[in-house]
């Protein structure tokens, strides 16, 4: 019950068609439909209509980003919850959104818009449900991950994002990092049974930091690394592996510099999961286990 | 609410010395706990007690299998459930079992005990909880999974212990084997949001067939193949790859003759996930995708 | 000076269009050149015209193998020995043979026509010589090797046929399995630094056994197997690993019953490396590492 | 005939004991041979005495490289030569040097002492040469290599340094990288049939820039990184791919600050293989293919 996990990133280019070549031909996602201004991708093994929304606008930056509830009753619910924290919440109808039905919208406390739904257009995987094969066609284009996996958003007041996440949304903290004075300057927090779902580190309000896409194994990140760099594509930070999370990882930039991520790896935390706390000295080795410096870049530039 | 995943897996052996030593030296599990008769064990990234108890008897078999509810109350919940259904539930005070607190146990239809649990014993895994390594220390021995992930066990009549399993139990199916009646000859099912915490297969009432340790990739399990043959272990079948699950394998026999599995991958369904339908004439893809037959070896034997 | 490595392999076929299907969208391997009865084949890393002659008859089985000597010079020189061994040799001139010049053909103890041939076509490999990506194109269809690595033939007489190779011809043994009276069952021997170029083992004169190509790594011995599987190719044994050479492989079989095999591993023996033995008791272990049985369709099935 | 492989490569440290437990327990090489001033390091699958000399001085830095000839008249052969090319040789007799018996070393024109030795001291590898495991004991400390694989070294005039290794003895450049004016910024050489014995980069005389192990595949250069960052080891670069040799590869320093690598990857050059160059605009791309940039650490700093 509540917030199952992430449905769809949401965000803007000033080239639609150059953004759709290289999700479509570097990474490897599949259009499932095209609007006069909007093109729509889905990963191979989602069932859903789309996982991320590419809408034509003259500045990047995210539009919103969107979590699937597990019941359709739960709408409802969140929806009073969400209200009753001072939230203006916008309800979404059938036909307004393409490839859902309805939703509920508001401004989450560093400034971006979030949406919850239930009801997302089953379009099914690329396996089918009657004796699928167990891995993808051999000759699909690009990375080809199988789903996307999680976001990272910007904020001020961190602490502040994280008890608006906990108390309204219910979302479970896994892992922070503190500063001398315990004040919260990343929190990783999960829905899923997942390392995290969305993490928030500080920096502007509104603010999205990356998306990122999973991958199977370690393989699937040097395949990923060789294609990015293949087509010349700007990587930002890795191969590597985080110390929060243990994931291993790539970021990387789009054409128009949107971060994306490749991430795999991780643990399986209970919702009674007893919580992983960081020091601010050794928030280098957080983030990057092996090269153990605060990235200048990976931190301070976000779209 | 409700059930929320495998906690421990409990079995007999007639030599607990022997099995101790390949459970710790080969797998490389940890033991926390002996008593007169038993040994507990966990794996490095378990926050509780023991995921597997051996326990010192004339024959092997299974004891019983463990599951954690989600929250405690869910287990006054599924007491009445199983009341309702005809079970005959007992209830276990704290104090009774060796790491964990108050517990329900009950038969399920094909004869095997189960057991619900909320309230486990947390010892906590081997990296902590302040500025963790994102990996174990390097000098594990043996094949060192991260955790226990699921068992399969044998049912004269898989449809009727589905039915149990789903409509008591609140397990969903994410794959099922239909032979030409359409009689289900295997089910697996999931609470976890992975492809499955326990599996039915077709065979004698009462028997445990393996449960299976979870491995980080293909490269943990070309390790574990090493390890295995190192130490002579008996390779049942494997490295290969499922149909179902689409995981990666090895099936291995401990000393006494218990099988035992490493798994990796697989997806992450939703709750209301779209099954999976194999066909009786496709089952030996299914079971093992590069090897494509009906292994008698795998489908006969169990304990 | 002398033999430097494995050339190429030419093997028969009753149905050269399937084949050639098979070979080139399955294996991946690139057409080079076809004739009016023939096809060439090259792999993705190789400077070759070919490494691979499909011809067409109506029994598969194989017109030759063929090695290249590392001078030109050479050629005369093992004309010389052979002769002197009593060798029939047949020069071929250039223009005879497609993709090569000269080369001397003979017919080994075992009945085999081997081939010596320093003069190969060279038509380069897929990445060019000016700044080249280090990876090949991402889209490359099929397994993709990237190139062919050793041959194993059978002989009724094992020790008769090393002692050519060794004496007439220079190879050195890395590895042997003797059996309880010391003699030999199978050699394994290399003139490239390489674990084998080709191996002898104990079968009926004149059979091809199976020809490997190069793996990377265990990843794509596993993406091979998925790509087998995916195809419907049947395979004979593995994903598994060699206790001789050390190995990882799959073999399998090519749509007319060629055995074909995916290889990658080993080690790197000096030319005064210390040779290995191998007793006939621990055959199984040496053959196929994680099964340890002596596969008896992998050691009677030949063509 | 000729220069068969590296051999050793004998290094200084002002602290033995620490660099001692650094390539003992981090690399994880073994211990074959102390003396008075120095200690002498093997990797597991090595059959030689030792692949690394420390000796105890009060200054980093490279006493000597030592690369083996194929046979034991090489030496009169190369001395002949080294002299015809005006080298000052010096012949070392056996009991002169540890492990090995007579030598000849030798000033390159860039400063650094070159050894070429045939006999040396044959210990045997971890697994012995009858039925031996194909892997070695799964609980090596350390990254445990199986093999120092190549060094590389700077010279202020790497045209007139590679004339040398080319003519006088006998070396194949692989690859090379020019500046504008066709000078050669680097070039790659090798004897053993793989992408480099040794390479020479523009830098100061007589530096050492790094030596290197080889590694199986990409997961043992993951397990190099943790294992690495999980003892504070500081990483250079890496994990990453190399445009030249296309090899994967992490750069890290042992505690004294020598310049380590863990390397895998590559190809199989013929002795006639077709050079491949690099013009200086794409060097970024040829050092580091992932990271697309000339790092300046890596150009600037050698010991």
């Amino acid at each position: 019950m509540g917030v199952l996990r992430l449905a769809h990133v949401d965000v803007r280019t000033p080239d639609l068609e150059l953004s759709t070549a290289y999700y479509t031909e570097v990474l490897g996602l599949h259009v499932s439909e095209r609007t006069d201004d909007a093109v729509y991708l889905k990963c191979w093994d989602e069932e859903d209509h789309h996982s991320l929304r590419l809408r034509s606008d003259t500045r990047i930056g995210m539009d919103k980003f969107s979590f699937r509830v597990e019941r359709e009753d739960d709408l409802a619910d969140l929806e009073i919850r969400l209200a009753n924290a001072g939230c203006d919440v916008r309800r979404v109808s059938k036909g307004e959104e393409v490839g859902q039905g309805e939703s509920i919208q508001f401004e989450i406390p560093s400034g971006q818009t979030m949406e919850l739904v239930w009801d997302l257009e089953k379009v099914g995987n690329v396996l089918g449900k009657l004796n699928p094969s167990p891995v993808p066609p051999p000759d699909l284009p690009g990375i080809a991950p199988p789903r996307m996996d999680h976001l990272l958003i910007n904020a001020e007041e961190v602490g502040e994002s994280y008890a608006f996440f906990k108390h309204v949304l219910g979302f479970r903290m896994t892992e922070q990092v503190l500063d001398g004075n315990g004040h919260q300057l990343g929190v990783w927090m999960e829905r899923s049974h997942s390392p995290h779902d969305v993490a928030i580190v500080n920096g502007p309000n509104g603010a999205l930091h990356h998306f990122a896409f999973w991958l199977d194994d370690w393989d699937h990140v040097r395949k990923s690394a060789d294609i990015l760099a293949y087509n010349g594509v700007q990587i930002d930070q890795g191969p590597t592996r985080h110390g929060v999370t243990r994931g291993n990882t790539i970021y990387f930039f789009d054409p128009l510099g949107t971060r994306n991520e490749v991430f795999t790896g991780g643990y399986s935390p209970d919702p009674d999961f007893p919580q992983i706390t960081w020091t601010e000295d050794q928030f280098g080795r957080g983030l990057f286990y092996y090269e153990n410096v605060v990235a200048q870049r990976f931190l301070r530039f976000h779209t």
